[in-house]
């Protein structure tokens, strides 16, 4: 059964509407909401702005119109353009393996992709739909993904760490973790046969550090999360097994007959706009030249104001990460994960609901599997309604003193 | 049980390939195979080359970053710029009332929609699948893509005429109809209640006479087919009731949180040219400066060509269509729909295979729920392919006498 309440549309952060057009939240008044409970990614918008002219595409009236883009690759849809971008990412960065003996497969959004997973690494001719595992805290959409048809390929099988059947199942693995920012790998223990989904999103030098250049079977990355581009809807997976990608593509024709050309061809462009930043100048520019860099700094800058707010209050607690040395920064770094996981001190039961009632909005424990002391709370937003959060929880912690 | 042989990639008209970039196939030789099963619709590109700059659109870096367009309305993720667009095309084209009354959700090609009909239909507390039927010949993908996931939901149901369970049902009516180009409306005739979707990508005035502006409950329209531009993957529903709507939108929300910006942008942009030289300049212009005009007479010379072959030939027919008038053009025509339903005559038993032989790829009456003396065969190729095609069933029928 689908539940339907989290089909609310997404409430912006918004003083007014005009005409139609949703003006976004610059100077928050202290009566109105503000939004953490998406991740719509403000936060790198400025570094965007900067580099606006040079991120530029122009497409003409007769441009991208065949649904093909090149019938020589399993994933048919694909500008060759966008998959050689990628492959060009990875290898700047460290983060994955998308090398010539791999299988880039792109669709709308690592959402569509993660479905296409689920279809692809399913058996065809079984008579029970095999399980999908995540260890809580779980991203809060796989379940309802999982469920939304009532699939009689797959079906939600709850927490990885107390899965015990003895059947076939699939584990998804978010690395670092939404919503908790801790690096995971597979847990699942029974007897029966796994496969893994690699959830790797948030796998980029501004969150985490790259610890090492991950080679999984499968593996998604989406455009929103790496650079903040979420209006494209633009994700790709990565995968060893050509029946697998061919699998995974017959799932996106079948779904929507390919993916949007005009944004592969921005992708495709933006990204080469990042690795030329890096390949062709390298480390002489100005660090908030370069986007991985001026990104960290964003976060980190974010990460250490929440920190000296939450300690001082008698309200939160939050994860302490470990330090690792970054084979892309070539520095030993915290995580500067894109969300905070809160937790609630003392008497205050219901994280969510609390800050709800300081007009905060958040997504709480439940919906990531766990306790509802718990909440999730996004630090992708524009600077002044970030800071607005902080003020919040300041007066919150005085006004509770 | 889905069936994955209609899972290899589509095969275009190619001569060679190029550093992983598709050539398209300029001169065909008479050696190569040429493409009339998937509808590419190349026909139309040599006006939008004619229109490039006017239709150009620049996206700078920090463009269209959010996942959210317009959260006031009930399909969050649209432009509000798309929406008036098309609001303003059905009003110039007068094929479908889409007025401040209705709901508007787009999709990712109207196969997405198509989708999130299905659920948005489906009763979601019943234990049993609800039926999908549609009367055939029918599109050959709607099985597959009903059945790709085999969902609690929703079930493929067969042909409507034949439909006589007392359940409830979803009717899928394509008008005209792909694959044979009559004009369709709801026929399944039983006791259950019966909850209709009508697929219109075909009703604009380049394929058939508007005779009327249609106003169903729910109505999908696909820019692929409009104007040609199948690269952008946009499609959109016109819808009456509002739960409706925004089950639709909570589908898309889980299958790819929204729709390209990209694509949204540009199509609003493509549309307001067309809207432009009808409201703007109106019929003082050449006519082939007129979208529908050209893309009409484009379709009418096709028709006029392989009807011309086809009456010499001993081997085809193809349907006649009645002249309707048109309240768009003001002028009584014929239909001249975007693919021509062939029927072998004699003793070809099998039409696919037959023009297999000829080197044309073209889809078998099997896939459509009829007898394989039928084959669907795109009009919408380049002028290259399709004169090909005139060639090859010409000296067929000339080797045959």
């Amino acid at each position: 059964m689908v539940v339907l309440k989290a089909a609310s549309p997404p409430v912006p952060s918004v003083n007014k509407i005009n005409n139609g057009t949703i003006k976004p939240l610059i100077t928050p008044s202290p009566s109105s909401f503000i939004n953490l409970d998406q991740g719509d990614p403000e936060v790198f918008r400025s570094y965007w702005r900067k580099k606006s002219e040079e991120c530029t595409v122009v497409i003409n009236g007769e441009d991208l119109m065949s649904y093909l883009s090149d019938t020589s690759n399993v994933c048919w849809f694909m500008l060759p353009e966008l998959r050689e971008a990628i492959q060009r990412l990875h290898r700047v960065v460290g983060n994955a393996s998308a090398g010539m003996d791999k299988h880039i497969v792109v669709g709308t959004g690592s959402t569509q992709l993660f479905q296409a997973a689920l279809f692809a690494l399913s058996p065809s001719d079984s008579p029970i739909p095999i399980n999908v595992v995540a260890a809580s805290p779980y991203y809060s959409e796989y379940k309802d993904e999982v469920e939304i048809l009532r699939s009689g390929l797959y079906r939600w099988g709850g927490d990885a760490r107390e899965y015990d059947k003895n059947e076939e199942y699939i584990e998804v693995v978010t690395a670092p973790n939404n919503p908790c920012g801790s690096i995971r790998r597979a847990v699942a223990n029974c007897e029966g046969e796994g496969r893994v989904i690699h959830d790797l999103a948030y796998y980029w030098p501004q969150y985490t550090p790259i610890t090492q250049q991950y080679d999984h079977d499968l593996m998604l990355f989406t455009f929103s999360k790496c650079t903040g581009h979420a209006g494209s809807r633009i994700g790709w997976a990565i995968v060893k097994d050509i029946e697998v990608a061919r699998k995974m593509t017959r799932f996106i024709h079948m779904s929507s007959i390919g993916v949007s050309k005009e944004s592969q061809t921005r992708v495709a462009k933006i990204i080469g706009v990042i690795c030329d930043s890096y390949q062709e100048i390298g480390s002489s520019l100005d660090p908030d030249e370069l986007f991985f860099e001026y990104s960290r700094r964003k976060l980190r800058e974010r990460w250490e104001k929440l920190r000296a707010v939450v300690d001082k209050s008698n309200l939160f607690s939050l994860a302490k990460y470990s330090k690792a040395y970054c084979t892309f920064t070539n520095h030993t770094s915290e995580s500067y994960p894109a969300f905070a996981w809160m937790k609630c001190k003392g008497s205050i039961e219901d994280c969510e609901s609390y800050l709800r009632n300081l007009k905060v909005l958040v997504r709480g424990g439940k919906r990531f599997g766990v306790d509802q002391k718990y909440a999730r709370v996004s630090l992708l937003s524009g600077d002044d309604v970030f800071n607005e959060f902080l003020t919040r929880i300041s007066n919150a912690t005085r006004n509770r003193e």
